[in-house]
């Protein structure tokens, strides 16, 4: 690992060399160099991080779509924190570069590895809230990250009919069927009320203040009750 | 919702009627009174109380157990961050007192509900942290909640054996073996593997610095794997 480096590719300006060092060690050369005491890894970081990103994601959310449902900000926080945004972002910054690894997940591709740039993007944050703060992370994400979460890409976090239609392709299950079943309300407050059907069986039904918003409210319905029937 | 009672069971000095008001209306009454405009319901702050709670008990763990593994810490976190938990907290603070619910669900007992009183205290934590930040947060829990959490408590949560032995009862799989088959390193540095047996088959293993720590670790794999078997 290296903080000069380090520095330069997050933008920040970073001094406690042992903390990020430990961010950056892989549980794997931590075994590996084991003597009589063990060598921090970074699993104790990662579990911080990861609460660190999933508070100052829904932070930003919260405030940037004020009027958007608990529903669509889980979905997108979702979107936001998981293994193949977090690795993406861990790349982008370099950060497989610093990793220590025990030799064996080095020969197995292990510093490219998803699961464990994602790891260590995390355990970086919780490295950083340690010694910087809420605030820090807040201005690292919005210099580094934020400017990334464009509409199309949390689109995709709240679009439950392009799911449920890909989930419902890949069982080979027929053709969903959307209908408007009804329309209330006076003309300045129109709810209407969708339902979608899965051959004869109704998935489920959403209300909205336009047709494709009772639409996709039926099909989030539909999706939570087809994975439901999976399990 | 009456402010000046609520700052007196929580012990704080809050202000914003409004956000308050926000965070103990149940959707039930959002909807009942629902009139040209949507009245606001507890769920979004929910979601970030939610996400500050996660952050906040993680952090008090992180420093409280600074040699405890990762897996433990998130164990404990899932002990306190649950919904009878919550519900308990909430219950402690009177939050019941405050709710504004519609009349179905009052009717139904909504108001003694764990999973609506788990909400509530999310939403809660969610409006406090809007209105005074993290630091105000970690004095509230260090006074009303953290002082609950002792070791017992926690104990209940990292202890693997008792949990998968609860397992195996419910299901009357048959009586669960350990024995220890390895006993590695010098002296002072003594690592010890376990394995756990159920039926004739090989539940999970482990290591550890003592026979029970190898014992712990190996019941927790089998606990992951006895999950799996039942998905």
């Amino acid at each position: 690992m290296n903080l000069a480096e380090l520095g330069q590719s997050t933008g920040l300006d970073l001094q406690d060399h042992s903390l990020y060092q430990q961010a950056f060690t892989h549980t794997s050369y931590a075994h590996e160099k084991k003597g009589i005491r063990m060598l921090p890894d970074n699993e104790r970081l990662e579990f911080l991080g990861d609460a660190v990103l999933e508070l100052t994601v829904s932070e930003y959310l919260y405030q940037r779509f004020p009027k958007m449902k608990e529903g669509d900000l889980t979905r997108m926080r979702a979107r936001v924190v998981c293994e193949p945004s977090l690795a993406m972002f861990a790349r982008q910054l370099r950060f497989g570069d610093h990793i220590r690894l025990g030799r064996g997940e080095e020969m197995t591709g292990g510093r490219n590895r998803p699961s464990l740039l994602a790891d260590v993007f995390e355990a970086f944050i919780g490295a950083l809230y340690l010694e910087k703060g809420l605030d820090a992370i807040r201005q690292f994400l919005e210099a580094k990250i934020f400017p990334q979460i464009d509409e199309s890409w949390l689109a995709q976090a709240t679009d439950a009919k392009s799911q449920l239609q890909e989930a419902v392709q890949q069982e080979r299950l027929g053709a969903l069927e959307y209908h408007i079943v009804d329309v209330q309300g006076p003309a300045h407050d129109r709810q209407f009320v969708a339902e979608v059907w899965l051959s004869g069986q109704k998935l489920g039904s959403g209300t909205g203040r336009s047709k494709k918003e009772a639409e996709q409210q039926a099909a989030a319905e539909g999706l939570e009750r087809f994975k439901q029937q999976k399990k």
